[in-house]
């Protein structure tokens, strides 16, 4: 018994000495999960700018796509830290943040949700009035960060089906809904792209498509991120061949914008997912995505034009709309009825909010020229050039 | 003796209890390992995009190219991984597999290597024939890649110089060989280039160079990367500076895309050393194949193509072909005879089963249009452009 | 106290146990490190060629450009390596350096300082000539290096706003100084640009802006680098949003070029401070610096051509130049008196240095047609479209 007591004691202290003997092991998991996780925030980073190069093949119309993105991304990204870790955090006791990775891995997911909602009134308000939208975009985003996080218990969104993808996309059609004064058309002559510009989009896409497993993993844990990554890509080679297939079907040829939105159709969609099912599930997901991606392009969106006037010109809601619904709806076998919640939540809450910020917009007036670089841009000699 | 039975049994109970107590750091080393095999992966699928970017060089051909290597991609990584996971882990006792980030990484050099071989047969077969070729690639890999690592032992590849580069050039020589009927010209009027889609060759090669050592060390353990990233390097420097002066005393300019190919013709050869030398061998590597790149654009390929009527237009051959087979013999002295053995099995069972998908893929006709991305695309309006 | 002794012994042999039985944690520390920094000295041989593309904006300029980057690297960075492995290393006692990841770190550092340095006199030497200088330069690296990092004591620099951006300015003009033989203008015909290769430069000036926390923490520990990369981007939000009001401001309209440039002034600038402050300091410090850049595209560079007859055609000191003075002074309070030295040093011995270069780069003569790829390239056929 003696002997028992002693060898307990001399187990103790071993086991403490080793502790303080190695604190860099035990400091190694902190490090090796920050270390991954900053490679992960930096492809997000990555992914914000490539999706204003996936937006820019209208001719004459590509340098307000890329100043509008970094006004966008500073201004949200600056409000946004400033609103979590000065007011929120001292304040009140929702959404506790502390300046660490994990804190800038959701704001850059919150900047990169205003660039792709931007994409819907993009060529249509005035310059300064992306930082606005931006700054306007913050609150609503904390809104639906709140609901479907602290609020709803449950939801299945690790990589951002819903929160990022279907609120981009109907906050985006909220302002633009808040902001056009009736069923107008605001394009006179035909938008005309140009090879090098879809170069761009093929470029973008593809990176895109090659970046999106840190995008959906970024807030796990690392053991996390290796299964996610390689359900992600699976989804993502679904699309890849049913876009390809399903275009060719109908119009026997390919659109190359529209082979480019699509193929990231089953990245959308799989968010949801990711962290949940396997490869082949993945597979499937991505290759339903894929065709309803193609559809939306096809049959939805010049309907949806003809019912409100509103010109999609990217494509958001072909892409990140309907593919985000498509993965909300396959996730409540898993997640169950609050899966329907979130999904109504972030359509409702988007377009409401969204046409609000529409409507404060407004108030600034229309630009001159839609579409058009001369608004800011000095087109002088280069771009006299007939391309 | 009795207290050093004691001493004995005290010290195994504290080290279990150790290794109970912080299972943190054991698993650390696994989540390191797997993490920095995430970041090279990730970079392996960005250089198989840009191999894309590499060869959409040519005028109103160029959409084509993206589109085959997302759909050559998606279906070659997707039967590997359905043949591996699910046909030879389950029934059969070679190559065991399991879902682990080797089997990806391993998986998309497999893709890789098939969008290099695309690049013989380019331009010369229809759209759905590259899905076609990507399946018949999967198990001719399969076959190198058995008999490389499990038949043979001792081979000198960590890079891949013979299992990539040699196979990707010779199975792509063989698909042609198998599809053409005659020595044929299947060029009418020349291809052209313009200073845009140059542009895409200069970034891709560049960032095929920087992102090379994730390349060539994706199957290796975490701590011999930074040893074989830098060898590798300095091969890269090697072929940078003779591929200019090679370049520049042949023909007294310098042929951008001869250059963009050439510079990386060390970091091809390096693959079968680069985890065995240092870096002024490295170097030395680098300068040689530089040479030996160039020379094989200037006089080697215009005379294949005379004896065969093969086009190879990206130059697969002057690359990934004789680069790969002179990494091969520099390695001897390290490996021995049985390097001459994987040598020789990549370059003959290359052709030997390439021309069997060659005659494979014959079967379903020609395209009408050789380097015409009007096989597939519209090209009004964008494309009505002078570039 | 027989008994104490014992525990002790117990204890000690424990604990050997314990770290003979478990070298992969112990181990596992560096190997974090070394993949963490891996990942960051990949990041910056992208920086490095993006530089090349951010300044490749000049119609029928762009491949020298290419090509000039590609072998000023391999230059620069063999040189580098012999001299400090293999001469200074093996002969001197000063900056003693391993084949680590941190000589590679700061050899990549070195080797895009000078393609910054190298945009001074971009265009105004023949080809070979950027590899001479590459050589000349390697020297004078080493000087400034050994005097800011060994000779003087406590300079805040971590992120090279002095070592790097201002060396890199004053060094390549001390080089057009050196270069020139009185106020000329080289250029006939004013430079052109195309839409086309200003998109070049927005793609790379976003994936500079990107990357940069991975420049600025390099020789970091692992443990320093979140909070370092956060207060770099901090400083990058600031630049987005005053390089944009101010240049409006001043113009009513943006040059793209400008703001490209200007976007990265608060990056050059927070490279003093980004380990020691935090991120409203760090966007404090954006603000400033890009209305500090804008100013000087708009009103330095013209007084300095006029008085100087140096066309720094890249803005160079415009962004590099000024932005690391300003980095440099915002340091005083912390740094104190050495900080003043160190700056002083950066622009005098970079002046003196890059001037001798100058002379002797002068005696090779210099091109026949300044900024103009015909030098080097064979224009025809790609090259006779209109862009």
């Amino acid at each position: 018994m003696k002997d028992f007591k002693k060898l307990v004691l001399i187990a103790a202290v071993t086991i403490a000495a080793c502790f303080f003997l190695v604190p860099e092991t035990v400091f190694a998991q902190n490090v090796v999960d920050d270390a991954f996780r900053y490679v992960r925030v930096l492809d997000i980073f990555f992914m914000l700018f490539l999706v204003a190069f996936l937006m820019m093949f209208i001719k004459k119309f590509e340098w307000e796509i890329a100043l509008a993105t970094c006004i966008g991304l500073g201004g949200s990204f600056v409000l946004y830290t400033f609103l979590k870790v000065e007011v929120l955090q001292q304040y009140f006791s929702v959404m506790p943040a502390t300046e660490s990775p994990s804190l800038w891995g959701i704001a850059v997911v919150m900047s990169i949700t205003y660039i792709i909602a931007m994409g819907v009134p993009l060529g249509q308000v005035k310059h300064w009035q992306y930082l606005l939208l931006a700054l306007l975009f913050v609150p609503c985003f904390l809104g639906i960060e709140w609901f479907e996080w602290e609020y709803l218990e449950g939801v299945y969104d690790a990589g951002g089906s819903i929160l990022v993808h279907m609120f981009a996309a109907y906050w985006g059609w909220g302002v633009i809904l808040g902001l056009q004064e009736k069923r107008e058309s605001v394009i006179e002559e035909p938008m005309r792209t140009t090879t090098h510009s879809v170069g761009w989009v093929w470029l973008s896409a593809m990176l895109l498509w090659m970046l999106w497993p840190s995008f959906v993993s970024v807030l796990l844990p690392s053991a996390a991120v290796w299964p996610t990554a390689i359900t992600t890509y699976f989804a993502g080679f679904g699309s890849f061949l049913t876009a390809y297939i399903t275009e060719y079907a109908i119009n026997k040829e390919v659109d190359p914008l529209v082979y480019c939105y699509a193929m990231l159709a089953g990245l959308v969609a799989i968010g949801t997912l990711c962290n949940v099912v396997g490869i082949w599930t993945g597979f499937a997901i991505g290759l339903g995505a894929g065709v309803i991606s193609v559809l939306g392009f096809n049959y939805l969106a010049p309907f949806l034009t003809e019912k409100t006037g509103v010109l999609d010109s990217m494509g958001v809601n072909n892409l990140h709309g309907i593919c985000g619904i498509f993965g909300g709806i396959v996730a409540i076998p898993w997640a169950g009825a609050v899966e329907i919640v979130a999904i109504a939540f972030s359509l409702g809450f988007g377009l409401f909010s969204g046409a609000i910020c529409g409507l404060i917009t407004r108030a600034g007036g229309r630009p001159d020229h839609p579409f058009d670089d001369a608004d800011l841009f000095p087109l002088e000699p280069g771009r006299e050039e007939p391309f």
